[in-house]
């Protein structure tokens, strides 16, 4: 760690996704730069996130045999030593924690290990881990605030019980639980329950609404539940978890009640309570300045990341929804370049979104259902992957391509993709979307055969009514 | 089949990528259109070369314990039941030739069985399967030629002889061999050598020149040449086969020479030849007609497909390079479009190309060594895929991504990928570089983490300084 400063042009307190871009883009626009982390650099997403579920989830995927590869003529077990499987999670963390220690250093920006608290709108003060040193005040010119968030509990249940596990805990434990109840049926909680059922754990799942994945339309919907369900999976849908007990062989049983008082048990090895995310405002007494925060807790902020203090910025999870990675690494590098006096697009930019379940989901931009509730005119292509050679031969042709164009004037507006590898066939549907193609230029494109994107294609120009491997309307 | 009809708006020969996709084209343009096919619908593409040898590519990735994969913590073994593997890989063919089928019926094309002579400009003579029937004379408006092509042979290796395979016969074989000699080591012959190396085959590579993958560049070749040399895939370069003599176990002794005149001998079960492909041009009596040839054996054409006959068009493979379905499929609809009087844009169109081995190598437009030798001012962006974290925790990270950008205006002129699933990442810079959008609007365009494709913004963000998980220049 480097000596810390007494004064700064930029002042970034978190070292997530949002936190470290925004330091590493405000020190390559020429700003004396501090980041402060109180716990690990990279924050919760490489190290307790984003990063290690994904790498559950690929190990879970190489451990499954399913139908699909008994269909190619494939038989066999894959046994997986959980404890190697670790050892190598922490591996790809620790790489990509070092990486972002060493992309900060080779561009200048300054890292102090942490507590950062605001003592006013112009200066932090920062307690060293651990009381080992006297906390130091560094004054800074701006300040972007990149806290992040935590997992949310719901009454009765405590995470700080062994039995009770947020989605941070479920990625440590040393073996997967012979049965699991996940209370949430949201992304984080269908992901998991995805990778724990292939991994061959006995997983119920508890949600007070009706139905996983809210927000996202049934169709899409329908393909991933299909699928956790041949997986094994138990849903109960209009049940929300009240309390739980343990018995006296450890075992947690879950209770849920129904809208009509009827109560449920359901008993496991542990508890996974995801049912969403809350941000960090608690830990840096933003009290002291005048950052203000919303309804929702969130801190308030304008296009720009712009707090009402108006040199002090908020980014990511703090700063409220999308809560995603890539919108804070987003909104960060925007953050700083605004502070750094660069000149800044205002408006809303197209944030993607990818829901890790088994096919995944893709989404971006408007959605067919978003234009019918605006009562926006538009025209929408869907072609299924049964149609698409690639998705045939990689033995998984569930789901589709959907886009939605502008009546008036053909631009591409959004789209859902739900299928094999779709978050990278995301990419390009988001270009166009953030570039406002029109749809012809998207149908125009020549895609390599057979690939997945060509379903993109034709969902683009079945618009026009000149789709070749799905019937026009 | 349908009757045949005398006279016709548009006629079709040959039914693979660019025959099926050109006819549905001129249907839908309101062309009565005949499609004939003497053999399989959907041609070699669907029936003998993309998709069966992408389904034997996938089926060997499944297979095959890596290295990545011990590391996850995986153990175990997969086998392959090689009659249910061909059973499901006729299964997907099947289903993708019998939808080739409905597609063109419910565009209202005709399609003939059987094989069509030209007689003059403008009328064909079609001959029944098996000579069931008296031919019939077909006169049309317009005719698109789309024979395509089959496998080239060299001196001294005969396809009609047991040992000596095909591209073709070799997704046809009942079990994989144990030994197998490849000819060539071009994109066929890295790809088939994968796949079998995985499935357990003890492959030997012989090629002419001095490396693989001729035409692209060293940095590219080297990760695919280390994969397959880790799987086992022995390579002998500078040396050309010259014949072959069977010993009395029936196994094939390759003899191969250098340069110098030093002769090496190869055993195996049996040799592929996979030196090429040209053009099928010898059925269809063009002698008849005014079409022409070039000095390469392949159909001349203009920008639009035309040929020396106005109203006769070419497209796919026997229309020349290059020989990729999706280039065929794309030439077909344009010279559908523009046999139907639509207005068609002329000049070049990005054509993308995958070549499928582990890692998949995707390129389109522009590369950087093109740029160099034509002396053009370029910006080159090349992050590598270790930097990334979704390539991290797939376990398999080698690769990278490389764009290429106009240094004068900025923008996006091409680029290529090697890595994981980068078949599905090109799709994006397909785009880019057929929109001629700006490389600042690509590396602006929020992409979903973790995704590969973060890894083709960082290339482009990297042209302009601004890369954020790679160093800049």
């Amino acid at each position: 760690m480097s000596e810390t400063p007494s004064e700064t042009d930029l002042l970034v307190v978190g070292s997530g996704p949002g936190g470290y871009v925004a330091a590493i883009r405000g020190a390559q626009c020429g700003l004396d730069t501090v980041l402060v982390e109180r716990g690990e650099l990279g924050g919760v997403c490489l190290n307790h996130g984003c990063i290690p579920s994904k790498a559950l989830i690929e190990v879970a995927r190489h451990a499954s045999g399913d139908d699909a590869t008994t269909a190619m003529g494939l038989t066999g077990r894959t046994d997986v030593d959980y404890g190697e499987f670790t050892d190598w999670q922490d591996g790809v963390v620790n790489r990509l924690t070092s990486g972002v220690a060493s992309l900060c250093r080779s561009n200048g920006v300054t890292i102090v290990e942490g507590t950062a608290s605001f003592v006013d709108d112009h200066s932090v003060s920062i307690d060293p881990p651990g009381a080992t040193a006297d906390p130091e005040t560094v004054a800074f010119e701006h300040a972007i605030v990149a806290t992040g968030s935590r997992p949310l509990s719901i009454p009765g249940f405590d995470f700080d019980d062994d039995p009770v596990l947020s989605s941070r805990d479920v990625l440590d434990l040393p073996e997967p639980p012979d049965r699991l109840v996940v209370v949430g049926a949201g992304y984080i909680g269908m992901e998991l329950s995805t990778a724990f059922a292939k991994l061959g754990t006995d997983v119920q799942v508890v949600e007070a609404l009706d139905g996983p994945l809210p927000g996202y339309p049934d169709d899409i919907v329908g393909v991933v539940q299909d699928r956790c369900e041949d997986l094994g999976v138990n849903f109960s849908f209009g049940e929300a978890a009240s309390e739980w007990y343990q018995d006296i062989t450890g075992d947690v049983t879950v209770v849920a009640e129904t809208d009509d008082g009827e109560r449920h048990e359901y008993a496991a090895e542990y508890v996974l309570v995801a049912v969403g995310r809350e941000p960090v405002t608690d830990v840096v007494d933003l009290d002291a300045t005048s950052v203000e925060t919303d309804e929702g807790g969130f801190v308030a902020t304008d296009e720009y990341g712009r707090t009402d203090a108006e040199h002090v910025y908020a980014i990511g999870d703090v700063a409220g929804e999308p809560m995603l990675a890539h919108a804070a690494s987003h909104e960060g590098m925007r953050a700083a370049e605004h502070a750094a006096g660069r000149e800044v697009e205002g408006g809303e930019h197209p944030i993607p979104a990818v829901v890790f379940t088994d096919p995944e989901i893709a989404s971006v931009g408007l959605s067919a259902a978003d234009a019918e509730s605006a009562d926006r005119d538009v025209v929408v292509g869907k072609v299924p992957f049964r149609s698409n050679g690639r998705a045939l031969t990689t033995g998984d042709a569930a789901g589709f391509a959907r886009v939605v164009v502008d009546s008036d004037d053909g631009t591409v507006l959004g789209g859902e993709l739900v299928g094999p590898h779709v978050s990278e066939v995301l990419g390009e549907l988001t270009l166009a979307v953030t570039a406002g193609l029109d749809v012809g230029t998207l149908a125009g494109t020549v895609h390599a055969h057979p690939t997945l994107s060509e379903c993109l294609m034709e969902a683009a120009a079945q618009t026009r009514g000149e789709a070749i491997h799905a019937p026009n309307r």
